[in-house]
């Protein structure tokens, strides 16, 4: 008999049939003896439809009372579960934000979870009832609706785990786990039965839309087992754990995985002076436009020095209109590669296994295939190379790393 | 400058341009300096969509949930509706029903306002600002969302300007007022400037839908002057008063009102003894069925008498199978008529004015105009026709009492 979390993503609660279905889940996990605490998302394109109404009455819309309009969608999936879970004679009963309360802190529409009180309903799942609670929202300390940033779901999920002490977290979603690869366009990907939080952390960042990094990243902060699987089979999902319980003897790379619609820029002899890096990304995040990978080399002058880094291909223009502006900074050339793609291998075996860099080099160039630039952390290496040869590349990365 | 409670409908807060129309009402009532309240229903149609969404997942659905389902509404609108006022340049703020909070008692789905907190509120609207709160909810005294009943935004509002002291409660709508019939049926029918608490009731509970009867019964008590009026139009709507405050002398009948799917049941040699009428009505009640009128006759032979009741036309059948199966209660003979309508003439001048029944029986009577049955209050009297003069019996009275 277990403590559990099962958070419902928007699509596992997306209709009515499917908020029948999410409760029958509950109901098997209950009749296994376990303490569930449920926590939902609202019905799939909900928040979507009440960002797009409250755009429609004002641009600015007043980000208080946003919280306020969003923190319904949860409200409405929660009593409709509870009420599923009453319909097949269990004891379920629906939480708010702030009859829990969940405290949080920081700005509207972006707070973070600090607190929740616990005895209420952890007397409650000892009389065998299972609560229900919203996810993506809180209260501040003041008594006003937070909410706290999209796919905040997840991450009320595992602060409840957190908080509440639970043995696990499982992540109900519309897909059956995590893959080594993108399984729609590259139909060997194959399921990871297990993945560490570093991995996962990695993953996600390069694109991997599984679970919210922030989520993960709590839980690897207080480890908290979590489990990614799908509402719609029985089929075991993904464990999300402590890199210590995985076995990276048998497997050095875990996933690999690419984003398209990127652009390259290299900025040519730029002055080699600290400060100068500062002076160029500043205006760029003053235009919300988001740097993805740096490489600078050691300058070969002494004097100056090439910068290159990747942006998403919609900022090239603006990117490139805001570097010819800058009076700050010296470059002698600026050039551009407007169809480039990442790609990344990620594996927390890496770390101890030699070569691995080199064998990834290897297996490109066999399919004669450019690297543009690379850069590397402890468990990840990226490459940016000619958008054309994505597929081709993951495919042969995939199974250079006997991932098939 | 005054002190006011609006209150926005359904239909008035329909649609996301609706919203926006309300917000500049709101905007042009709070420009001439007046403290406003604004309390708002969920959309139209959203509390049905809400209502079929749970029966569909259980036809119990639980009630404490429903309640958390249906809140869920006027939330929407309430941030809507502030977001719209701070798009135009006002303070304007949202509480939810736990925020402020509205205090009920009673059961779930059908409770009752008993308190609120003034305080805060009342400090906001010394400063300028509009105070956004949704109506038909609030919470027990347990901490559990509450909601009092359909329509129960009229109520609401009325509640409001009693415990916050305004100086009057304005019920923004889709009709321009109350008319003295049913406008869309006749055409001569006209908008009253002005009625009675207790006329309004009398109209209510005769099928005129304008507004809640226990919210009119809440401002009779408390003497808070009522006004209906459109959304759509600048005219001025219906005040709705305390009865002191109209001139009967001119008018003695305020309004005709008419049901029709009406069904009429006799009950010829009814047992004349005590208990009886509550033997044949237990039944009724316990099935669901509501008795309209009842109509009693002094017993002629001192043993039996003939009882006349009216009951809606589709509970028919279900009725005379009670009334077969009741074996507490001797009935000679069981008569009905399928298809009778109640018409009735209502007005506080009724009262002092000798003769209008018979001014109203003698108007019929030159229509040729069979009356089935007979019933009268001090400001109303309703008679039972066939259901086919109900439209003519509507005119002729509608003239007759001087209202076209």
């Amino acid at each position: 008999m277990a403590k559990k979390v099962l958070k419902f993503g928007g699509t596992s609660v997306g209709s009515i049939e499917r908020i029948i279905n999410a409760a029958k889940i509950v109901g098997k996990e209950h009749a296994k003896g376990h303490k569930l605490i449920v926590v939902v998302s609202a019905m799939a394109g909900k928040t979507n439809e009440l960002i797009e109404q409250s755009i429609s009455i004002s641009k600015e819309f007043d980000k208080r009372e946003l919280d306020v309009l969003l923190s319904s969608g949860e409200q409405v999936t929660c009593s409709l579960i509870s009420g599923a879970l009453r319909g097949i004679g269990l004891i379920a009963k629906s939480w708010m934000n702030w009859q829990i309360p969940i405290i949080t802190e920081g700005d509207h529409n972006n707070a973070r979870i600090i607190n929740m009180r616990t005895e209420e309903i952890d007397k409650f799942l000892s009389e065998g009832g299972i609560a229900i609670i919203p996810g993506f929202q809180g209260i501040s300390k003041r008594g006003d609706i937070t909410s706290i940033g999209r796919g905040g779901s997840d991450a009320t999920a595992v602060a409840i785990a957190k908080i509440f002490k639970t043995d696990s977290c499982e992540i109900y979603t519309d897909v059956d786990g995590v893959y080594s690869t993108d399984p729609n366009k590259i139909p060997v990907a194959k399921k990871i039965d297990k993945i560490s939080y570093q991995e996962m952390l990695e993953l996600s960042s390069l694109g991997a839309k599984v679970m919210q990094p922030s989520a993960v990243q709590t839980a690897m902060m207080y480890d908290i087992p979590l489990q990614v699987r799908s509402t719609f089979t029985d089929r075991k999902g993904t464990d999300i754990i402590n890199q210590e319980n995985i076995d990276y003897s048998k497997k050095v790379v875990t996933g690999v995985a690419y984003s398209k619609d990127d652009a390259k820029i290299t900025l040519i002899g730029v002055q080699d002076k600290p400060g100068v890096a500062a002076s160029i990304f500043e205006p760029f995040s003053e235009n919300q436009i988001n740097v993805d990978m740096v490489i600078q080399n050691v300058s070969s002058d002494g004097k100056t020095t090439d910068l290159t880094f990747t942006i998403k291909r919609d900022d090239l223009d603006k990117t490139l209109s805001i570097l010819k502006n800058n009076k700050k900074v010296k470059i002698k050339e600026v050039n551009h590669n407007t169809n480039v793609s990442k790609i990344s291998i990620v594996g927390a075996g890496m770390v101890t296994t030699p070569g691995v860099s080199y064998k990834m080099f290897k297996a490109l160039s066999e399919e004669k295939i450019n690297i543009l630039a690379i850069s590397t952390s402890e468990i990840k290496i990226s490459i940016i190379i000619d958008e054309n040869y994505t597929v081709e590349a993951v495919k042969k990365l995939h199974k250079t790393f006997d991932l098939d």
